[in-house]
């Protein structure tokens, strides 16, 4: 089974007329999970990843896995005042207002070769500013990667036109 | 090197006279992160469960690693409103208030064997509210696994005295 039929779409969540791709289902099934961590592990066994750097919640679960089987550091990234250590940290800006995301100052050293990882590519705000803190921190992006990209909020499109790299599993897009 | 040796000690943290156990400093390094999902791993190998129960958030970065490599699937339970589809929720008392956490209605089918997971055991409230999820759901616990026990706070003790088998990798007591 492709990883797209995994995920489950829940109608008007968070509010009416958005449709929410929720990877639950895909992590509840053991072979969903074993199925995208091994298509992660096998792009990225020979790019020679010291860390993984993972954002806060949904990205937890899908890259938590992905330090284990490539042998790398996993890096937090954390919401505002989470992080015990001291944190450099990152204001990014939400559909209304904003928020703030943090990472421990000694989590990645100079040089590094950081995986960005998160479970689904939107708007790109939340993306840019992790990637800003990997490089206040020193670290060198090797690549995003998403379970699931949702082209048509541009996210994908802003990230390649800064530069970076992404890879994505599957997408909702046209719709 | 013993897991306990990866864990960072933050003073006063989140507040004066406690000692905040920081597990990121484990995760960090591959070797840390390597030990304790193999440690778990060699204990559950062949227990047959059919489901890992992870507690947001810190318990997403323990447990998804594991569920991986035990071939398991892994059911996330999230604060009040962040899951998407149908929930079941259970209230919890903390020092100042209470919290809920919730469970999608259909990730844990009856009868299945279930692996709580989660990175530290304190007054085991959180544990216990996520017990009575799994129970709620239909599931059966087969044990709760944590990184870290605080012995003195009472949790560990807790839990055996409701019944349920707990298993920890290392503790900080008698401070």
């Amino acid at each position: 089974m492709s990883i797209i039929s995994y995920i489950r779409t829940i109608p008007d969540y968070p509010k009416k007329g958005v449709q929410f791709r929720d990877i639950t289902t895909l992590l509840l099934d053991a072979r969903g999970l074993k199925k995208f961590v091994d298509d992660f592990s096998s792009r990225y066994a020979n790019a020679g990843i010291d860390k993984i750097a993972v954002i806060e919640a949904r990205g937890f679960l899908v890259g938590a896995p992905l330090a284990y089987v490539l042998g790398c550091g996993l890096v937090p990234i954390r919401k505002k005042g989470k992080l015990p250590g001291k944190t450099i940290g990152q204001d990014y800006l939400l559909e209304y207002g904003s928020d703030r995301i943090e990472v421990h100052d000694d989590a990645i050293l100079p040089g590094q070769k950081i995986l960005l990882i998160d479970d689904l590519l939107a708007t790109g705000g939340t993306a840019l500013a992790a990637a800003s803190l990997i490089e206040k921190s020193g670290g060198k992006i090797h690549e995003f990667a998403f379970l699931v990209d949702l082209p048509d909020l541009g996210g994908h499109q802003k990230l390649r036109e800064k530069g970076y790299s992404v890879f994505t599993l599957c997408e909702f897009a046209g719709e």
